[in-house]
């Protein structure tokens, strides 16, 4: 691997360059995005070059898609006449059977890996980027052909990164990360905009720590979400009417002041992804 | 104030010991609690000796009731025989309205002053007690009845040890919390809950930070709550009915991928609270 092209120089793009320079390596690193985003690349040391999609393909041995989902799908339409033999494209998308699947129309059979680093932080852009983004945190890859030399050698630089690779089929990556990650999400963005129509002086003085975890997904903008969730709808949906059978149980459990159940299956979860041994017992 | 009884040795109880310590104050801080508290209060410095409750209350010239909600109500009964003139009596309890109904029904008018402090972390017990705890958080007052000197002399306390001292009526305090504290609480255990029921291993290992975020208050175990959800059930459920309007309308939003007003709703909202000038516009 010698050249590398990150399409889309944000968080997660830019923190992928850095990430391949702590790493050791040593080759050009060339960005494609706007000029905001070029500048910005450049100021952290994640990109050392810069070049239109065509000519970063044309050059670029592993084209690192890293833009929002809707303008992945657009980028690996345009890069079909433009992929080079031996290339590989993969992507950072936070859905996958719809990449995949346009990948698989798009591109040469065996030049594309679908990814999914599930890192993240509260900030956007280049000039938060941080070289230890992925380390210890899970990184999904969704192979949909045969084993390569450029798909083994991606991942050797996975390994060295530090990301704890996974792998699943497209489906069963987004119908996990429909209850993990998009549910979680779409709960804090409607908890906020419930309190948002209740907005009071009082209200913005009375609340403690908690409201803060459960509202800091939705700090979040529309301009990323908007295409993870149409282009996982049916899970995302699934996932919701999931919550609201369980909300309206819980409903009945206030109702019955009986919510030891409900608190300590949810307690015993918490704990589960949190590696601690559950304090609670399930009846 | 030369004699306070702490009720209830927990991690509210012995924060307020270890706060009034470091804010100066040196005479008896006797603890009312179960022999394990009570070790753990004496470990950590929040008190200096030990009694019942009627001895307590025979020589107590400030009692501070820092338990569960149901608990406190018990004990503000008990306390109506107890309470010497000039003696107030003042609660941490996460609940205003049955509370101060409680005390006015049982108690000399004049001698208790309702509280709520909006501090917590995920430890529970003394052993995880803080002097900081109530620095530059919410402090909940709910005047009942006429201001005395012994409440003139708890508010300075309460300055002293750091609190945003604010005042409501019971009434608007539940409602307030049902939507920041009650609601909040109830939506991350629901949605552990619903991940509990679908749990799987690509489930425990493919998800990112916000998951956890959103997961943290479900850690909570069911014993405080109960009691909590049962003294504010209407204002819960309220809060709880408008959320799940809420989650209709985010529904239809999804099956429209017009996903931006509730995005930009709740963004504007969760950056309200956090003092950040929004990013966004509403339409």
């Amino acid at each position: 691997m010698q050249c590398v092209a990150i399409v889309g120089v944000g968080l997660i793009g830019a923190s992928f360059g850095l990430a391949l320079r702590k790493a050791g390596f040593t080759g050009e690193i060339i960005g494609v995005s706007s000029a905001a985003a070029i500048a910005a690349g450049f100021e952290c040391g994640a990109i050392s070059s810069q070049a239109m999609l065509a000519e970063a393909a044309s050059r670029a041995d592993l084209i690192y898609l890293a833009q929002p989902v809707d303008r992945i799908l657009e980028t690996i339409e345009k890069l079909g006449p433009l992929v080079n033999p031996g290339c590989l494209v993969t992507d950072a998308g936070s859905t996958k059977a719809q990449i995949v699947a346009q990948a698989l129309k798009h591109l040469p059979l065996g030049t594309f890996l679908g990814g999914h680093p599930l890192a993240g932080k509260e900030q956007r852009g280049a000039a938060a980027a941080d070289a230890d983004l992925f380390r210890n945190r899970p990184y999904v890859l969704t192979p949909s052909g045969p084993e390569t030399p450029a798909i083994r050698e991606f991942r050797e630089w996975l390994a060295r990164i530090g990301a704890n690779i996974l792998e699943t089929s497209p489906q069963e990556h987004d119908s996990t990360v429909a209850l993990t990650s998009h549910l979680p999400q779409l709960v804090s963005t409607v908890l906020a905009a419930t309190l948002a129509e209740r907005n009071s002086d009082t209200l913005q003085k009375i609340f403690g720590p908690g409201l803060m975890d459960m509202t800091r997904l939705a700090l979040s903008t529309p301009e990323l979400w908007t295409s993870i969730f149409s282009t996982n709808k049916l899970e995302v949906l699934a996932a919701l009417d999931a919550f609201v059978v369980s909300l309206g149980q819980a409903r009945q459990a206030i109702e019955a002041d009986n919510l030891s159940y409900i608190f300590n299956t949810a307690a015993q979860f918490a704990a589960s992804i949190r590696n601690l041994s559950p304090k609670v017992k399930l009846n």
